[in-house]
């Protein structure tokens, strides 16, 4: 079981950001990723269906007999781990946990802004994972739909994003809040333009570090790490044809993607 | 033959506008509409996946024995017209050639832009058909993916949405364009943003009246026109949950939309 490689997935470039983390951390690993670039984005469409989808990705990594799931894709999180946790004897790590943890240990005012897609908002999940861990936080959260085309267009520093920013953020900038979730694979690309709209002293937490944590944690606590010092690798897999995955998924890894493979899932 | 529907489908909602187009000019006509809303949008994915999107969404329409079929979707009559009419021995209608068309017709310096969605503008399908009328015209197009992500936000007339429209087209008031085709169904809901940034002078030419000219034609040309004097009706399917549909469609449609009914493709 140790030998087996950790599953992966995302509707489609966004999970990476995990990837990444999750590489850092434990280089050992052998790791399949799968991004459902066919049907993305899964932030504007409702909970069954992301659910539906959520359950094929999931089936497509365990007959490749993965040891772990990870979804590294918030509204994914949001709506479908009870149903995968549920179906699956494996375990099954999600973003909102570990970005909700994080967040609540790391302000001091108690006054917590999350921001994601409109399916991970309306989910209300962060909501209930941070009052979960701290009853008494006050959390504020704001659908922002416009950051992933604008990450996706690679406008990542435009006056165009930050006006977008100014849109969305002014409100919760008032409210005073002193920690904000980005609660998107997305959004940790946009971190410039967000810690200088809301000002240097609130603290932007991404989920990635901590999800990759939790998964170096779970894979030790069930015995299922992987002895070190052998060559690990990563395979890619998408739904629609790879050439923009590669493109856009190499600035989100920071080098160029290995091979990328086209399957169908549905 | 001249009672069963004309059936339209779209990725999602944009495709209304054309859908309108039609009601108005042929109110004596059955229309049933399709919108894969569960795997919208189109315009960011490649060529074979719409591809195989349009032949499923024509598929769920020919089995419900349409007399025609209407792409009302730039991306899938870019990439896939000609698949359907391989495909399948009814009349099939695209937006692009309309389009094409009435810009030729408009144009006086022959220097013509066209926007759309990535898929859209790189098939080229608007250049060529545009050329094959008017060889000598001057074609100029730009692929403005935030555009859809602006409208489905409700932006409109938005400041983020005004420098967006001088990021992408300012380029082309430059070059001299005395007409715009807005290759994207979508599209028209700028049309009062985009007439600003161009200025007066420039004609915004949208698909949806001329494509209802087309389809009013080719149904007059092989008798296929219904009588008139009988209740039409509009039957709307879509592939996720439909509340998102009804919300932003009625703003397409400028009324409440019917009953909307959630369908499987895949």
């Amino acid at each position: 079981m140790p030998d087996r490689a950790i599953g992966v997935f995302d509707s489609g470039v966004g999970g990476l950001t995990v990837l990444k983390e999750i590489q850092r951390l434990l280089p050992g690993e052998d790791l399949l990723y799968l991004g459902d670039t066919a049907r993305v984005p899964y932030g504007t469409k409702s909970p069954a269906t992301v659910r539906r989808y959520a359950m094929e990705a999931a089936a497509f990594l365990t007959r490749r007999r993965v040891k772990m799931l990870v979804v590294a894709c918030n509204t994914a999180s949001s709506v479908a781990l009870a149903d995968l946790e549920n179906q699956y004897k494996l375990p099954v790590i999600g973003v909102i946990e570990p970005g909700a943890k994080r967040a609540v240990s790391v302000t001091r005012s108690g006054r917590i802004g999350v921001i994601g897609t409109e399916g991970t908002i309306k989910s209300g999940a962060y909501t209930v994972a941070i009052k979960r861990l701290a009853p008494d936080a006050d959390v504020v959260s704001i659908a922002c739909p416009l950051f992933v085309p604008l990450v996706e267009e690679g406008w990542l520093n435009h006056p165009v994003t930050h006006l977008t920013a100014r849109a969305y953020l002014d409100n919760l900038r008032h409210l005073g809040i002193d920690t904000l979730v980005l609660g998107c694979t997305h959004y940790p690309l946009l971190k410039p333009v967000l810690q200088e709209v809301l000002g240097p002293e609130v603290i932007l937490i991404d989920s990635a570090e901590e999800t990759a944590f939790t998964v170096a944690a779970m894979l030790g606590h069930c015995h299922r790490l992987r002895p070190s010092g052998e060559i690990c690798t990563a395979q890619f897999f998408v739904t629609d044809v790879p050439e923009r995955f590669q493109r856009v998924g190499s600035e989100f890894l920071g080098c160029p993607l290995a091979t990328v493979e086209q399957v169908a899932l549905d």
